[in-house]
């Protein structure tokens, strides 16, 4: 082990767009902060390369030397156990060794994988709102809806690696379309593409007027339905109460799966703040078994605003140092 | 620690008429089973002096010393963390303090209490269906629905010790009325008296003949709807259909929970066997996300038969040595 020098991991955040990265120590200090465009549609050993090119550069450009400790990675359908991403939908990789192939690069050290909300959940225990947290459940709202679950102070993964996905829940099984053709899942209501969904329901199931009345399907956004709301319009503040009713329901039924000490929420739609908290709030405690009811915190991610992907991943690197640690005394 | 004698623990399952209890050692084996009439309208301090005297007598009765090692205690709405049983449905104790008040007569061991399924499902890892599995969920089929969830290995508690009520989860927020008030819930469709409901309601929605239907409310129990099944009654035949969809649809939403290896079932109702086994992994799988598909085992307990809740309790006591020796390496 490299000594004296200060100890950092690496985090990378490979999404459809962008592939990010930086070095973060355990205080979860971020340096060497950059990214490259992921091309998805390359081969994947084009995109490694191109990957390490990049941290290796960016490393030199820290202007002093560090102790590389291990290397976190977030990506969508990331597999902890087997180190694979395995058919994501956004990436054209099919099924490749992510952590095996990296490991060409960077011998010796640490290399974990797992999917983004994962990664997020870990981060928000290392370094957020869930610090000396045990139990509670990671919500990431964003194109669709991701979720972790920690239970017992650890992810939990499941027997194949692919547990908390909260997203594809069902609330009701004649209900919408999703992309992949299933009905009814939870991120076809509560997304940024879910709440469009609802608003555009609503305008055909009431009659009120509603300054989004002005937006094609492709033009409105998430932004637009919270800044509307928050003008009052009625269509948009029944879409927000519509989709904390079907979330508050389904978190009720999360709560007595693994009964979390607190649910964080991370992503574009937690900008809407209590627009969309409080019917989440009065929705789940109604819905809640009463047992569970008035114990179960909601809070905002306390890592809104800086590169959560990367600190997330780079905190599931120091998770797996600290672990492998505590099994070696 | 006393040697030389063969190693016990005690497990004790209190129920709303009969408290069960016997010493198992760590194969499993149980000797000196006994039980006493709970009596639950009596104060709980007579209940336990009443208890304690009874172990000691199966105790002596033994012929021979054994080592007391603990006691594992499994209760409805017993709470891990607090020892305590807190309000139970079927109990006039109120809040009673179980493990403290019986640590007076049993000192210097450890002893442990939790709600009757998380007791079945650490029987089930410790000595049956699933013994080596780090991931599962168990189901106890009874007057109501019960679940305990083993994740990374380790029962979840959740942040309150509640964690693992599935019978409350919701199946439709306008659906049935539970006993609690409560519209909905799992175990109002999933459970011996749900199966009746839903064999009343079909009787009313369709006109078919049935045997079922020369029975009274009262009269009917799972066992007549079994056995007119296995007959190819039409209302009963529909009646499993109908649960396994149910059942099938929120076993599904609990996969994308936690990725469990298997879903084991105990109680009443799984002696209905591919009844309602068959209907309830053609649903789940139906309501799975993909991801999840032809994964999930459906077994029935390996413990079935056995005194599951004696064994489950003991199991409980065994864990929790087992998990207090590895801390102390």
């Amino acid at each position: 082990m490299q000594t004296g020098m200060p100890e950092y991991v690496l985090g990378v955040d490979i999404g459809g767009t962008y592939t990010k990265y930086g070095f973060v120590n355990r205080e979860g200090n971020c340096i060497g902060e950059s990214y490259i465009l992921t091309h998805a549609d390359e081969p994947f050993t084009h995109f490694l390369v191109r990957l390490v090119q990049a941290i290796e550069e960016s490393r030199r450009a820290l202007g002093f030397e560090i102790a590389l400790r291990g290397i976190g990675i977030g990506a969508p359908n990331a597999n902890y156990y087997t180190g694979r991403i395995e058919k994501p939908a956004n990436l054209s990789w099919g099924d490749v060794d992510v952590v095996g192939q990296l490991s060409r690069h960077y011998r010796g050290i640490p290399i974990v994988i797992t999917n983004d909300a994962n990664a997020a959940a870990i981060g928000e225990m290392k370094f957020g709102a869930a610090r000396n947290m045990r139990d509670f459940i990671m919500i990431t709202l964003g194109t669709g809806l991701g979720s972790g679950i920690v239970a017992n102070g650890k992810l939990v993964y499941g027997h194949d690696g692919f547990a908390g996905e909260m997203g594809h829940v069902i609330v009701d099984p004649n209900g919408r379309m999703h992309s992949n053709g299933r009905r009814g899942a939870l991120e076809t209501y509560v997304s940024a593409s879910g709440i469009k969904r609802t608003v555009f329901y609503l305008m055909a199931e009431y009659p009120y007027e509603s300054e989004l009345r002005h937006l094609s399907y492709h033009e409105m956004t998430s932004e637009h339905i919270t800044a509307a709301a928050l003008r009052g319009d009625k269509i948009a503040l029944e879409a927000y109460e519509y989709t904390g009713r079907i979330l508050g329901m389904k978190l009720a039924d999360a709560v007595a799966h693994t009964s979390p000490e607190a649910i964080i929420f991370f992503g574009g739609l937690t900008k809407a703040g209590n627009l969309l908290l409080e019917p989440v709030k009065r929705h789940m405690e109604a819905y809640l078994f009463p047992i569970y009811r008035n114990k179960v915190k909601l809070l905002i991610s306390a890592l809104e605003g800086k590169n959560v992907a990367v600190l997330g991943a780079s905190a599931l690197a120091w998770n797996e140092i600290d672990s492998n640690m505590m099994v070696s005394f």
